[in-house]
């Protein structure tokens, strides 16, 4: 009994190579694989699937201008579309550190379809015949276009499908929080200090609101990266594609994903530079600001439980020390907390490299992309996370929140009105001094007496000032 | 003959201090220069004349609505008015570095324009009577609305009146550029390597649709600062302030400016966190990644004048070395790639203390506000200095464009659609290894003739394939 | 026939929840696999192998000091050690993104070492008796002194077996083309402008002599690890440990790793910040800084291949570019800039965590682990390739790097002591504007005859002026 | 009467330009200023001092070795020790937004020292003889050697001037608090909840021992700019420099300023590239970490007065709001949080420049001593105030230090070697869900009698666990 053999021979430009038998990849794949045994790091998957949908609408465009044979886009568009469905996921093994292009995975998908496409028409897997990767799968294209938009669209395929809706679902279930807390009065604090009262439920909406500025930020962003650059091919000039090569794959592309892609109007203008995708990785980190400072207020105001501010209580998820037995911890912020750095250095890779563009090509795209990506996975998952484990699950404690309101001093600001800044500031001083209450002072203090004491200092009223 | 004292007595709720005679301020002021001797950072002019502005603005509303005795008000406006036109720069002396709320930049406008009123009600410079700095000159607001209002406003002005203004023009300068030398074929490259013949004027079309792309960012992005905090008071609760304080401050500021401001609709938003100005921010580290590649790419173009590229001469604006005699060196590109790591590292200023705001308050005001301004301020005088010393005086050197491209093998790429690939790939390799001109090679070859060659191999129409 | 049960019951002080039959892990680490579904990223192996280490370590400190049954020792150390062998890496599935002390890390290595004690002690699987994990095998740890120690450990190890080791090969592969083109003379560039000659084993041993200044910083950087806070326990007084807990685990580690570990004198200081694994990702992102210049330079100088400044050839690895037939690419040198990208951001991911510690806890142990570690790995993984896949086998175009020299212009400043600068600089000026070599024009000139011009401008021996 | 000539004209390599005539500098310096109108940015006075120190030195080093004429050679000391004394600082007018060698730096000294010279030869201010700029004044210098010396120079003399001994008194103030906190029993917190008791002292001790480490490494970094590259010339090799130029500088420079100055052996490695330079500045963002943790801890304890966490009690230096009339801020934390944020991105702007370097220069040598030099006089200034008017003026508020940690659960943990951890966590469970004091809890339960309960949980002793 034979066994088959573990690999078969390929070839490119450069020679003759051995790649496993059992995968579609060609020569150059194995190359890469070979040149750049460098980290861990692969492409999120949504990378292979923009790059399936790509070779796909191309070799659509391809045949209908009758450039391209129809038997052979026909085996082209069946493989590709297993790209784009991520069943050939197995096939795309390269690392993100390689050539700054990102030609080896625009030649490994050629590769695989073409490989496939090959195995479909001739029951043979691999080869360059009658299949050629470069001249069939790769017609009318470049590496320097495709993989900008590769880029583009999967950022987008991943910001509409997973990081955008997660946004939306934190948004309201902090919307609906602060419409739950809307008359729990609280202490304001500015500058980690009492301030004056305000109500539970104004903070969350003030959280659910700087989310809601993020994402319109977000959604500016990401419709710069609608406009792609496929069409430019090697250098921007078009050379090898017919005129309106750019703008017929970017409708194909649009009918294939309901997206409003259209064909930018110098392509290159984005292939020398990704501003649309930095403004992207841009608006992430603005997101991770605001999701940051929600993360880390609510894990101090449920600091405690008996040490702490106490204000709210947090879900207890998992026990939080090995040592400390009954101990919980306010994981979910902190593990939010860290994402957000995580997308602060994405976005410090994102900044070295687009200024790092030279000529006619930005020859950082693999990990331009791997950032990107990483950061709208993480934080898509992330919001989610937090939203379910967290904030839905947290408690107000009222009579705390009561009890520290009763407390401050900071009342006393409604009295500036009544009788001026300096005298009031006596007043907080003085019961700071002799740690009474603010009214005990007041009232001493002859400047005012109890009615127009009552009638101003309101905690209840006061939070509510509008 | 008696001198005049040296300095007069202030007071505020902490006690007496000395002040010096000649100037407005008062004692909140002097304590800050005395408790924060650090570093000598102080903010853009622009921060002084928002502020003017807004006090000049307040001013008005709470005479209108009867709260502010009309003599009072009067004089308020006439001293505000000169801090807003830049009149009492020399009274705003307090540094960077000091309360995170910028109170202190809050009180230094509150008592110079109280003093300065006082001395036009009186006679007499400084003091709190008639006009006090807090219960008139501040009256309906806190440096917490107040400063990050300034903040905005400040930003607007400089990036309407001076940074955008200049990103216009350079953007005009490097499109006069493009047309000019649109019909100059030269080699393009990518990798830095040899790649397909383009234009030179396609070249300089590209840095233009770049900026270009940044300007519509940063256009999205300053539209968010137009919404103003004023009005939030303490918290954002606008406890002390009319409910329409914010609206009107806004439509007085408007109407003092031609902007289109506006009042946020949840201070507590805006008071909290500062999204809206990170992502201005971001927008100008977004447009510091185009020039920065514009630059480098003109440097490296110009680089000679005997060993390097040598297709562009840079203008001699100086001597370059002290010990190479005749050396000239590209020191505008060079000075914008340092301001564009300096707007970077602003921007790690601004995501650092952006995520780090704290409940009601980000107490980073001075540090975000003078980060903002500096990157404003830089670019604007940069893209000025670049495009009169640099983009609209260098010149290109034709005959070494030509002479560059004639040698180039990249030319073969038109072959690919001819021979395929792999067959045009041989004859590239077969060139450089004989050192010989492709056409030579080719020919020799006999997989194409001479007819067919010519045909497709043609820089200049290569150069425009669209 | 009865199929093996999927799941057995775990509990931890929250309760019951169902494990895979097949994993060793218990509670804990379900219930964070459940908790934290966040992204695809795992620390690297060389956590875990610390990890291991560190278990067995503490194991053998607390049998020796009769604390834990010898029994249940033993099968602690047989687990242990197959932990730190990397047998059991299947079994620490956790996502980086969870709790910020990374106590799951920690569970999760006491509840594998547990499963597998009991197992090999009852037959049973899993569980937490007789052997209990947080009662046993995390015996006078917490995970507050545990994880920092793993971090510093794993740090250490991948430094001394794998950064360190590539860095010493890259730098003596760079020494010997220094040696080996020590006599090639060349134009030196500054500001990418033509300056005086030099030699092409002098810009080499230049690239050699930045990294072995980036060898000194890190070695002072990583010697700060050595210093391990274990012993510590939950804040940093060392509650429920024995006083010498700490000296005598880094004794054992010390004996099991060879490294010079010892044990901090002030544990609180390490457990609530990180500052010597911040200066290692600092002196790490000082290496990035240098083999970002010396990977940017070699792409330069190996510009072409005909239109470039093609002083060096580069090895051609694998084709370019799917359109452009022929054409090879730096592609080492492009990974390693962008490996070094990464490395500048996961600089930023760690000043942002390092700063963000609060009280006895920094909280952010686990992205600081997987930011250090990623570094480490992908800079060993990078030098290796850059150096067998570029330095070891470019050439230096010998012909053409003395063409470039015969032209310049800035042979002249050996004229500068001779004839003064200003005069010198006239005759630069004057062959420039002539396109002239320089020794005609200045014989031409009269300022100098040709025996003194020719004693003075040599460049072989200017370009060895030392 | 006759009015004085407002200018005088000045000559260089590109011709004649107009001067004013009551400056000393040249026309070199005036190109500058007319070329460079960017920014407010000016570089700080260590620089020009440094640099005066580097004329003086190379000019005694000239006379000594016979190249210079004394009479010409001690005009320039006088003229360069002036400036080394800040005595000329009028004359150097410089932006920091200019050529990337700062090479308008060094002529700005050339030329003030040889027109300051001149008019003390000649009693004729300016001009180039007897004394010309570049043939005596920058003899056997160039700028790409010059003025990195300078670089590293002023940067020695801030760090040890100013910077050093402001962090050795600041970690002196906090030892102190420390020893006079030791006896005072709180509870440490992790992850911001409620953990273990400690003592004040213990948390002040943390502070300061993680600031000596950082000073530890700041001295291994700044040990490196102790090497100096002067000697090198225009590109390193020492062309028109005598071989013992770079040695004998160095030492008179040593001599100069006590500083053990040494010169580079390799002068290529540090023209071209700013290692040691990165290494300082990222040390300092190290102690940025370290500071910004400091002040984060000392804000959040000292948060109250009345609904904070009220531990500490900061010093009241100034009114803290405009509008809530009594409060006071921990302005001093706060300033120090914003400039540790200026400094981390003074740290990015030197990453970005550090990576940028070119062949045989880093062109961005302004910038880079900007940031580095304001980092080091920002942290100086500020450690400084934040010591005298926060740390040494804060007070412990024992009574609420004592009441909080009578109140907390996790006094349990001293049980854990008791009755084990899952008991353990059972008791502080239940205590949290009956609101209870865990003591009653715990007798309640029957797993722990009076005796021994009281036997392990002692927070006092628990506190000085070792």
């Amino acid at each position: 009994m034979t066994r088959a053999p573990l690999t078969r021979t390929e070839k490119d430009s450069l020679g003759e190579i051995e790649v496993p038998a059992d995968r579609y990849w060609g020569a150059q794949t194995e190359r890469c694989l070979r040149n750049f045994p460098i980290g861990r790091e692969t492409l999120s998957p949504a990378f292979w699937r923009a790059l399936g949908l790509v070779k796909l609408a191309a070799a659509r465009v391809n045949k209908a201008r009758g450039a391209l044979d129809p038997k052979l886009a026909d085996a082209i568009e069946v493989a590709a579309n297993e790209v784009a469905e991520g069943k050939l996921d197995d096939h795309f093994p390269l690392p993100v550190w390689q050539s700054g292009s990102g030609t080896q995975f625009n030649m490994n998908a050629n590769e695989v379809i073409a490989g496939h496409a090959n195995e479909l028409l001739t029951k043979k897997r691999g080869g360059t015949s009658p299949v050629h990767p470069n001249d069939h799968v790769n017609m009318s294209q470049s590496s320097n276009d495709t993989i900008p938009t590769v880029m583009d669209l999967s950022a987008l395929l991943l910001w509409h499908e997973a990081t955008r809706p997660a946004l939306e679902r934190l948004i309201a279930a902090t919307d609906a929080r602060a419409d739950e807390f809307k008359d729990i009065v609280k202490v304001g604090r500015t500058h980690l200090m009492d301030a004056v009262p305000m109500t539970l439920g104004a903070e969350f909406a003030a959280f659910a609101g700087q989310m809601r500025a993020a994402l319109w930020s977000l959604d500016d962003a990401f419709e710069g990266l609608l406009d792609l650059p496929q069409g430019g091919t090697a250098v921007g000039s078009g050379l090898n594609a017919p005129a309106d090569f750019g703008e017929r794959v970017a409708a194909e592309l649009a009918s294939l994903t309901g997206l409003s892609l259209t064909s930018a109007p110098n392509k290159y203008v984005k292939m020398a530079a990704h501003h649309d995708l930095f403004m992207a990785s841009a608006a992430l980190s603005g997101l991770a600001t605001v999701l940051h400072k929600y993360a880390n207020d609510v894990r101090m105001l449920g600091s405690g439980p008996r040490a702490g501010l106490m204000e709210l209580s947090l879900p207890k998820n998992e026990p939080g020390s090995s040592i400390m037995a009954g101990k919980v911890n306010p994981s979910q912020a902190e593990a939010m907390v860290m994402v957000c750095a995580r997308v602060f250095g994405n976005h410090t890779v994102i900044t070295h490299t687009a200024a790092g563009g030279q000529f006619q090509l930005n020859a950082n795209n693999p990990v331009m992309a791997d950032a990107l990506l990483q950061s709208l996975k993480l934080l898509a998952d992330m919001m989610d996370s937090f939203r379910e484990r967290c904030i839905e699950g947290l408690k107000a404690n009222e009579a705390r929140l009561e009890e520290l309101t009763a407390r401050t001093l900071m009342v006393a600001t409604s009295l500036v009105p009544v009788i001026g800044y300096d005298a009031t500031a006596k007043l907080v001083f003085e019961a700071e001094k002799q740690n009474a209450p603010l009214r005990d002072v007041a009232l001493a203090s002859g400047v005012i007496d109890a009615e127009t004491y009552d009638k101003h200092v309101n905690p209840g009223k006061m939070a509510k000032a509008k």
